[in-house]
């Protein structure tokens, strides 16, 4: 029994997220189509992030516990033959027997795209949010900062997250902009459900100028959703890497 | 009556082309039903090029004739909230009565993409033609050199091309490349059928050591479309612009 660790991009537009539901498109429920197709087996692929329908990887991390007599180093190719073209497997390794994708993510960090110019940008339009109107990158810089360390983010967590404990720490939370285009990018040992979209989304209100940068503060101390700005939506966010 | 000249841009994956057609979604086809939502009349939207499937642009143009109370400077954006997210009116402008978006023509420039690297871009995977392995970008420059000025491209028309002449003049066509990405744009006073797509899938022949760059004069002499090389896909061609 080898245990192969797979390292996978793909474009979420048009799958209902990574985890396999019954008579829907997702990224899990493809590859593990292909995975059959490949060796005849039903095989569990151990994901480490539940992505969102909508939501991009190009860094997701996944592992599988297989008997196959295809060697790893061919396994990458052998997958992408069997996948559809919105999927990828970038590599496959063999790891310890006691790897697991997602007890083990030590990690990961999110990018999420926002197109701030008035024409609607047809050629992303599936990987980014369009929201024209200029932002006040600073400001949503200091608002960022005050996300990092660790911190109850209960106030960013979707009512359906059904985790313990809302404790996470954020290593890093950054805005940048490059033309129209405005990148927010977060690093976090762990992230609760849409906490990254609850997050861009007040950051956004703070860009606007409708909130001051201070009232991210009061946003954490108060740990209620209802305090935080709206959710952005699924098309601008994308897995980049996960670190172990 | 007024004659309004659009500029258009549109992700052309999951259109049936440019022109309409009963029971396929097409670009033509979303505008006219567009036009007709916010006039309430039958409106022939005249485009300059019959874009193929698959085929995107950021610079289609046509002219509507039009008698409408909208303003045509609230043209676009009203089009817009009426268009699906892959297509966008960029402008729309009052032009003189005589104005033909087709006649009046007087060069166009299409850019396609290859994308050479080995993993598979499955965010972009739409908007280039995916072709692992190095081309010689010079090699493939000496031979798009060979087709500037005015031939008979009738060795890169499509069978299906019924235009009485195949005489074009061709501006400029050079290969450029930028990482894993290689650029081939072409600017001529018109195209034949499949021409940009057929010029590119010869290119890459001459760009993967199989034919010299020599061989184009060759091609183009035949006046036989067996001569040149295979059709690239449509997915990696795109509409830039249009000079009138």
């Amino acid at each position: 029994m080898k245990n192969i660790k797979l390292t996978i991009q793909y474009d979420g537009f048009g799958y209902s997220g990574w985890q396999i539901q019954p008579d829907r498109p997702t990224i899990q429920g493809e590859i593990k189509k292909a995975l059959a197709s490949l060796t005849g087996q039903n095989i569990t692929v151990n994901g480490s992030s539940r992505t969102d329908a909508g939501v991009s990887a190009l860094g997701q991390v996944a592992n599988i516990e297989i008997d196959s007599p295809v060697p790893t180093e061919n396994f990458a190719r052998a997958l992408n033959q069997r996948l559809p073209d919105e999927i990828s497997i970038t590599e496959a390794v063999n790891v310890d027997s006691e790897f697991d994708a997602i007890s083990d993510t030590k990690t990961k960090l999110y990018r999420y795209t926002i197109y701030t110019g008035n024409n609607r940008p047809v050629l992303n339009i599936r990987h980014l949010w369009h929201r024209p109107g200029k932002l006040d990158i600073e400001k949503m810089n200091i608002a960022a900062k005050k996300l990092i360390g660790k911190h109850d983010f209960k106030s960013f967590a979707s009512a359906a997250d059904q985790r313990q404990s809302s404790v996470r720490t954020i290593f890093q939370c950054s805005v940048k902009s490059d033309g129209d285009c405005v990148y927010i990018e977060t690093e976090a040992d762990g992230f609760l459900y849409n906490m990254v979209r609850n997050i861009v989304g007040t950051l956004v209100e703070v860009g606007r100028d409708r909130w001051e940068p201070e009232f991210m503060d009061k946003i954490l101390e108060t740990k209620d959703r209802a305090a935080a700005g709206p959710i952005a939506p699924a098309a601008g966010l994308c897995l980049m890497w996960i670190k172990y």
